[in-house]
């Protein structure tokens, strides 16, 4: 997918390089999707320049694209994680491919303008409304990397087996185009996704509510036969730990461990109602922890052990979920600022753990190993963040620590992917009026 | 200081109205500095128009505009508050009137961009750094009133009483220049501050730490005499109610009552770590409570019970406090999910009450009870958030919620203080660049 095209070269006011040393008048010289060399204390030249922090474009670990549709939407009464799934559900049910990708194609724009390069889609959303698969059985997933091109950003498709709607409940009503059947159907049609330069494909096991254990091992196998990222929500309720021992005497966790789904080329999302077995589990077998902190404050689901998991082992990533918000900044911050409200001590994480989390284990987390920082071989994906601006100006020495704790996505000036310019000076170059499009893509589904 | 001037209209696409109801094609017509007619469903005539929703403009009911200087310093290594208070520390003792001035100067227009139309200072920096009075006693206010107009938004100075380094301890160091000896000698330089169409003045106790008991008496006096607002910080953390409870056998809330210094013209700032009795004797005397939610994350004070302490009847404002990050509507809709966090349950507050702390409520809170609210009499300060931009774009029937839970300062558009355009289209009007102001006030101190 990628046009090839002569070297270029950007040069950075700041940038943050590997080892989280931020270095000044840094020349980035890239040919075709890759850096070339990094130059610290380089002239511009007639390298296209870059004012402000130049970071290693983020990585959104863990998205629902649909679920911005419900923006807003959802803030009206009381309620719990379970009401706030009905109204998720509605919308689930009114989507076919085209609106699908049309939501998709704007909500990923919406993240390139905050930086995001590369995105997770935790995707389960496989087949028609009452369970038929389309006669071209990945439409959905396609409508999804086709989003993700048009909106320059590379995905990680993770693709979702999703069979039960609670433990011994089958699929109902807007569930049932979410089932595969059996995950052999499931491995069977996952098979057939195809990749690209900026599509890379993963597995997904829905939850242990919603993949009976047994099915487990064939996702497990197709993971594992691709050396595949295979993602799993996790303990995000206590409901779910309650009934996953009632039907197992185990935790979500230990049912997991049992059956062999634990280990570093998976990534738990959530786990945040954890035991002290569990982050041990999950620790020594360097299971990722994907945490989604703005969305866990929105849907009431708690503070996880974040400071607990990292020390164990388990590397650490971040995503925006159901898009309460886009902003991985928030992310980064809350993760360090969620522990300082539950142990009222500063310094759990610093800015390089927090920018880590964003950039190159985000990315780890989804199967791209090779972005995420800015040295000579990577991808040649960046984001830029003003310094000039009143919420990060000042920076002075700080300029890490005052983009990580203070910016906004909106601070967001420039956006390379692969060596392509996606956002220039705060605009996406491809979708010129992104609010517009979110409004019509929206607008078509709720 | 206002400029008379003829009449004036604006036109809102949206305006968020008394009661909580978003009403469309809302003409606002001004004269002087005040609303003379809200109508909805009005044309636009030759009115100014103002796309998105328009909201009464922002009150940040608490501030230490010099600590703006700190955001992002303050973010390596480990800590508590008291650590963090140390560096706080220094940059208070660097400061003279004119930094002082210029550093509130570009905070304020950081606030004004952010859609704040009028701040209380808690204010304590009275005096030279050993603590001599300047030759003019009030010139240190007398920095912040004039920042204030110079950035174009209201300012209540709440002048600090601050006579004390501990229970039993002396001022020292950099505190010297906090103090007044007595409370009679503050009231007495505190009478001579003067007021105008857009300053006003109230009193605040620093805390129970910082004022020894029997010398709240006067300051209570000076409020009472002059129906002023009366601040005080309250048990912000634990270490302050333990040292209490060892100097005087009860809560910080207990002693402010005892003493006479809760009711409804007294605003306690962060409430954090309440008894149930604290709780009912702030409630059952409607002494408001400011929360400051982004600071008490970033100092890792803790979560305050802000749900209990609206039941039982105190008013709830917001504040900045620290600014870590400018943001009225982040600090709004933490509220809410900081109490979801607690309780793992939603809908605690609607956004008629978030809404209301960030306006009308937290305006009350600073003695502008005639400001906060879109209607005929009432101040001309608004604000106008876009709806067409990558956060807030989709919000369909739900503009007020959107706002609320996902826009920023950064989506702040316009705004008018006493009927005068202060920022528009995302510019403050007076202060082209405030970026460089920021970058060049906090340079001057750090």
């Amino acid at each position: 997918m990628l046009i090839s095209d002569p070297s270029r070269a950007w040069w950075c006011e700041q940038a943050w390089l590997p080892g989280g040393v931020v270095a000044r008048n840094v020349r980035l010289d890239v040919s075709g999707d890759r850096l070339v060399a990094v130059t610290p204390d380089s002239p511009a030249g007639d390298a296209r320049r870059l004012p402000g922090l130049t970071l290693p474009g983020f990585a959104n670990a863990h998205s629902h694209a649909f679920h911005r549709a419900l923006r807003g939407r959802t803030q009206r009464g009381r309620g719990t994680f379970w009401t706030w799934r009905e109204q998720m559900y509605g919308v689930a049910a009114r989507l076919d491919p085209d609106s699908y990708r049309a939501l998709a194609r704007t909500t990923y724009a919406e993240m390139a303008l905050a930086g995001v390069t590369c995105v997770g889609e935790f995707h389960y959303l496989h087949h028609q409304p009452d369970g038929t698969p389309y006669d071209e059985p990945n439409i959905m997933g396609a409508a999804l990397t086709q989003a993700a091109a048009e909106a320059g950003i590379r995905i990680t498709l993770l693709d979702t087996c999703y069979l039960a709607g609670g433990f011994d409940r089958p699929l109902e009503g807007p569930q049932l185009r979410f089932g595969d059947g059996t995950a052999d159907t499931w491995a069977e049609r996952a098979a057939a996704l195809s990749t690209s330069d900026t599509v890379r494909v993963g597995a997904a096991l829905h939850s242990v509510r919603a993949v009976p254990a047994d099915q487990f091992a064939p996702v497990v196998e197709w993971a594992d036969s691709r050396l595949a990222r295979l993602h799993v929500h996790l303990s995000e309720q206590v409901a779910e730990n309650e009934q996953c021992r009632a039907e197992h005497g185990l935790t979500p966790t230990a049912v997991l461990a049992e059956r062999g789904v634990l280990g570093p080329r998976t990534v738990a999302v959530h786990a945040t109602h954890l035991t002290d077995g569990d982050i041990g589990l999950l620790g020594s077998s360097r299971t990722g922890v994907c945490l989604c902190p703005t969305t866990e404050r929105d849907l009431a689901d708690g503070i996880g052990p974040a400071r607990r998991l990292a020390s164990a082992g388990s590397p650490l990533s971040l995503g925006s979920d159901s898009h309460a918000v886009i902003d991985m900044l928030e992310e980064a911050r809350a993760v360090e600022l969620n522990e300082r409200l539950s142990t009222q001590e500063r310094g759990h994480f610093d800015v390089r753990d927090l920018l880590n989390m964003a950039t190159s284990t985000g990315h780890a987390a989804l199967g791209w190993p090779d972005a995420g920082r800015l040295a000579a071989g990577a991808l040649a994906d960046f984001t830029t963040v003003r310094l000039d601006g009143p919420r990060t100006a000042g920076a002075g020495e700080y300029p890490a620590e005052t983009v990580v704790f203070a910016a906004t996505g909106a601070d967001v000036t420039d956006v390379v992917v692969g060596g392509r310019e996606i956002v220039r000076e705060g605009r996406h170059l491809r979708i010129p009026d992104v609010g517009r499009a979110l409004d019509e893509a929206i607008g078509a589904v709720t």
